[in-house]
Order: structure tokens, then sequence, then C-alpha cells
């Protein structure tokens, strides 16, 4: 059968260079909408929710280089409805974005967004955040949703358990989501459509060896790590996806959710994970933080209330190139939709310069002075 | 001395061809910032209240082929502080737009927007909308707020009476008015800056004449209707337009202020208006209300959920050529920011291209024809 996605690593660094298991591959989407996709990794996927990336025009993510974006499930299906994306034709065309998109399956913001929920082996009962009403997500709807939707690349229906808990629960989840990656597989999907399953097994190590064999052990197009970054410390986050990783398939596309700072993503590379999503670029920058290559800004700070300088000199983006920290600082206090335009489009800009970055370094055998000098200039910026 | 404005009529039509005095134009702005502004009329200014049109990005203003917008000085005084914009390097740096811009006096929003203000001879002493604090505006004070943002067209400081008021009480703001327009002139400004003087007179046609009389008598670049569209109907603003438009000498632009619905801007036209400004495209815009060809369209209506159509077919905007109904009504409802900005972007496209149709038509004898039909379509909509 011919695979919608085919991926090749282009390259790996080993640990004994002392940057990790770094690789730089390429992800081929086969025919998705009539043409093929090529997304370059390691990449950031901006997060687009409810048929938007907030605040950025499909135009804007274009030119700030956006390979892939990611719509959401659970938002989708509660507004406007997959039912009626599918009328309008389908994802891409209701949204005016011709890359590729990955849809996640729901199963995280069922227990996180949601009202009361009820987990059992079938699936989940829960409450619209918006209007109270009641549904329920199978792994089977979780398909038919996402095919509905026509997104490039369908995550498994997975069972997220909360931070903290006990082993006995998470293991528990990953038995059902092992059990809900196998019905998920069942549910057909469209011609173009490739699928991802998700490892869970919380923080324990134990846990997540089993869940990596299990769910690798069925035939999905790439793996996620999901069930990260959801409330333990960083440190053992990027612990546990520099233990998971090299637990999945070297060569299938890997998939760290949900993650996170900047800093999160050079060790998820390190790491050896190829993709990444997380709404912290967009949320930060509506609420006025910014990421620089100089480090984090608050740009409601006063300080910045007559600085004519560019946010980030070395950054191409509109908000850096035609505008100072000045007038950024006055439409932010101001309360300017404009403001949470230009911050958007900039920290966008700054993550997917992060991943570019990266890969570049990672072609060009320089990874290790890349984070050394990624970690000097973050070291200093957090001693001023 | 050589004046900062030329203004060249290209074109007039006559009453007895049943189109009132439309007329096309040619205004000059000679040397502002290095080059000279050219603007064709008649034209409408978006506004950009606070350095920027709210939802909307400079490039956008070009893209719709916007030729001036409008600052306010209100505003800016008290967010960022005209000072701090100067020191940034005037208004056009600040805000990223290389076209004019037309400042207002602030006398406007003094007496509309801010808590308790104490008019004299002398000037205004008003309370800020945003903190309560006390401030003081006087003719010079207008003017050099206006001279530090550096706009390329100022407007005299003026007395707007409210609607409605008794012919006292407008005659002496009408009387207020000339002799603040006369302490203006004597104020001076950047060599770049041109001055706009503004008749008021309310409803009352013998103080109208008086008033242009007097202001007219004094040497602007061009000469501004104001203290219209504060409450009264608009038919009585349209006659009160109409009425006054001529008493404004033919070789000076003129520019019917704060005006308003499509309709109005047609029926100032037809009296020889030149210039309009308003802020309903944009914050109707944001209230989801949107003018098409087709008549205005209320874009949370359901009807428009699963509508596939362009929301204008004959409208070149982002909005109109990439997304559908469904989308723009999703975004609305979702309460988005992209639907801000692609409602803004329609609007104004639809204002611009009007005024533009209008020139168009005038310059080509056909100005009869294009009234009718756009009545014709005004009327069809205002019957479903």
């Amino acid at each position: 059968m011919n695979r919608p996605l085919k991926f090749e690593v282009e390259k790996t660094l080993t640990d004994d260079q002392g940057v990790g298991r770094a690789r730089a591959g390429k992800v081929t989407l086969v025919g998705a909408h009539g043409q093929n996709h090529e997304i370059k990794t390691p990449i950031f996927m901006p997060v687009g929710t409810l048929g938007t990336v907030k605040a950025v025009s499909t135009r804007e993510l274009t030119e700030m280089n956006a390979q892939i974006i990611l719509g959401n499930t659970y938002h989708l299906y509660l507004r406007p409805g997959h039912e009626r994306v599918e009328r309008l034709g389908e994802l891409h065309k209701f949204m005016g974005w011709k890359g590729p998109i990955l849809t996640d399956s729901g199963g995280f913001q069922v227990f996180s967004l949601s009202g009361l929920n009820k987990i059992d082996d079938e699936g989940v009962t829960f409450q619209s955040h918006i209007d109270g009403s009641y549904h329920r997500f199978t792994p089977e709807h979780s398909m038919a949703i996402q095919k509905a939707l026509g997104s490039d690349i369908v995550m498994a229906f997975d069972e997220c358990p909360p931070y903290p808990a006990t082993p006995e629960q998470v293991s528990r989840a990953m038995k059902r989501t092992v059990a809900w990656a196998e019905r998920g597989l069942a549910f057909p999907l469209k011609p173009h459509q490739a699928r991802f399953g998700i490892v869970q097994g919380g923080l324990y190590e134990e846990l997540r060896s089993q869940s990596a064999k299990e769910i690798t052990s069925l035939p999905y197009d790439g793996y996620a790590i999901g069930g990260l970054s959801i409330g333990e410390t960083p440190d053992l986050m990027q612990k546990m996806a520099y233990y998971t990783a090299p637990l999945l398939p070297t060569d299938k596309p890997r998939y760290l959710m949900g993650v996170g700072r900047p800093e999160d993503l050079v060790e998820g590379v390190r790491a050896g994970i190829d993709m990444f999503d997380c709404v912290m670029p967009t949320r930060n920058a509506r609420n006025g933080q910014l990421f620089t290559s100089q480090g984090k800004i608050n740009i409601k700070n006063a300080k910045f209330a007559d600085d004519a300088s560019p946010l980030d000199p070395e950054c191409p983006c509109e908000a850096c190139t035609l505008y100072s920290k000045a007038y950024l600082r006055h439409l932010f206090i101001s309360g300017e939709i404009l403001s949470a335009r230009l911050n958007s489009i900039h920290n966008l800009t700054y993550y997917l310069r992060l991943m570019f970055g990266m890969r570049e370094a990672i072609m060009e055998n320089r990874f290790d002075d890349w984070v050394k000098s990624f970690y000097s200039k973050l070291n200093t910026q957090n001693s001023q």
C-alpha cells in the first residue's frame, strides 16, 4: 500500500559529540490535496486551534516559513462542527491554508478543558467548555472527526492522565491508549491522511518503555510522545523526553506534543525529536511576552517607553523591521489588536527560526557550538 | 511663501446634471518627509486613532490603496504622548506609515469623550477618559501637539457644540472657533504641515453662513465642515452639508468631518465634498457589520453558517478572495482576532473602492448613472 507519509533522515548526530542524538530529516506528505508537501525537520508547528493561528493570517504564516500547522479536533468539533467544515471543503480550504495540517485527537482537551468527564474503556463522555452540553468521544469518533476535517496527519485518540498520577492510574491510561490506538487504526481515513500513534506512560520509565514497545508495534506513520508538559518541572519533562525518544523507531518522525519553551525545543532536538507544537509563542505574544535572540522581553515594561530600537535586531519579521520597542509597547498598553498581531508574528518567527537554525547547525556539523551559543545568550539574559 | 499643500480640481459637475456639484481633484502635499504625496479626491481617510488603524497593518492599508489616514490628537496626547512620538521620529515613523497623515485638533474628543470639561475663551480644561487626570487644551497647545506629531494636515482647534443646542450656544461656539482659528494660524508649524480651518454653526443656516464667511477669510489650505454627524438625523446632516459646501472656496479641498455611512459619503460627494473620515467601517467591522456591493450584512447571522460564497463577489480584498461567509461567521462567533482583521480590511476596502468608483464616474461623466445604481442596490437590500 502507498503510504501517505514518507520520512527520510538526512543526518543524525551521536551522543559522543556532546549534542545528544539530534537529527535533521524530511517528511513528505504524499498526494495531500493534489500536491506533495515537504517538511524539513526539526520543525515547530504553530497551533491553529479554531481554524486560525490566533491573530495571524495564513499569508503571514507562509511568509514566516511555517511548514505545517496544527488544528484542534475538540475545538473544531464544537465550533463550527467537523461536518460543517467538511461540507465547506475541509479544513485547508475553510481556513485558506495550502500547507499541511496536523490535527490532534481531541483527547488532551477533553481531559484538560471540558467540565466533568467520565472515562471508560469505550471512550470519554464530557461537557463542552462553551455551553456545558454533553458529548462523547470514542477512538472511532475522533478518527471520524479528523477524517471530516481532512487533515494531513491524524493523531490517535489517547488518554492523557493528569500530573501527578499514581503508577496504577498511569498504567491503566497507557493500556487504554494502546487499545484505542488499535481501534483507531481500524477506522478508514481519506487516502491522503497519515496517522501518528501516541506513547503515554507519565513520568514512569518502565511504563514509557512498555507503552513505546506496544504503540510502535502498530503500523503508524509516526510516533508522538504525549502526556508531558502538563505540570511537571521542565527538568523532569526533558529527562522523560530524552528517555523515551530512542524507544521510537529511527525511520519514522518523532513528535513531542505540547512542548514548549525555546530551551525545551533545544533539549527535545538533542533527544532526537523531529516535531513540536505549543501555544506558548502565540499565547505569550498576546500577553506581551516576547522571545528574542537576546532573551525574553516583557514589552509592557516601562523601560521600553522611549526605546527606539527594534525588538530583535536579528529578526526579519514585520514587528522587528518596521517598528520600535516603544511602538510595540504603546500598542500593548493601549490594547490595540495590532499588538497581538505583531507580537504573535514575532514570537512565531522566533520559534521557526530557532528550529531552522538548529536544522542548519545539525546539517553543517556545528550543532554543538550552536547549543553552547544558545545557552550562553540565555544565561546572560537570565543573570541580567 | 511656498504652500505645503496644492489643490487642483480636475472636474466639477453641475446641479443641472442632477448629480449635485460633485468634483474630482488632486491634493498634492509638497515636500512632506522628502517626497510629494498625491491624494486623488474624493477620498475616504481611515481613522488611526492611537497610531494604528484598528486591527489593520500599514502594509494592508497600502494594499487597499488608502491614500491618507487620520490620527487623533487627543488620544495620542494621552497615550503615548506627543513629545514621545516626536522623540521617536514623529507619527509617520512611529507607526510605520509612509503616506500622508491628517491629525484632528483634539477638540471633538475633548467635548465628547473626556469627563467634565470647562470651556472658556482661552481653551478647554478636561479630564482624561483613561485615568481622570486634568489637562488643558488651547488653540496653541493643539497646534503644538500636532506639530510634534508631524502630521501633514493639521486641523484648527474648534469648539463643537453638542446636538441639540440653542442658537445662542451654537453662535458662541462658532465665534470662539473663529477666534481660535486666528490664534492657531499664528502658531508656527513645521514647513511640511498644511492647515485646515473648520466651519461650525450647528444646524442653523445663518450661523453656518457666518462661520463659513469668517473662517474662509483666513488663509487656510483647506476647509472642513465640523459639528455634523453628532446625533442629528442623516437627512438633516446631508442637508446642512449640501448647504455649507458651496460656501467654501472652490479652489481648496473641502472636508466633511466624521461622516459617515456609505450613502452619506455619496451625498457628501454630490454636495461637492472632497475628503471624509469616519470610524464606522472599522468599528462596525469589529461588531460584525459588513458593507458589501449587495448591501449591509451582519456576519453573525445564523444563515451564513453554511454559506460557502464570498462575502462580496465584487471585492478584491483578502476576506472576500480567500474565505467564505461561513468562515468569517465562524471567526466572529469564536471571538478570533482574525475576525476583526478580515472584517476591518473588508469594510475599509469597500469604503475606499466606493470613493474610487465615484471619482472614476465623475471623471467619465457617468456619475448620474453611478448614483442611480448605488441607490438601486441599496434599496433592494433595504426592502429584503
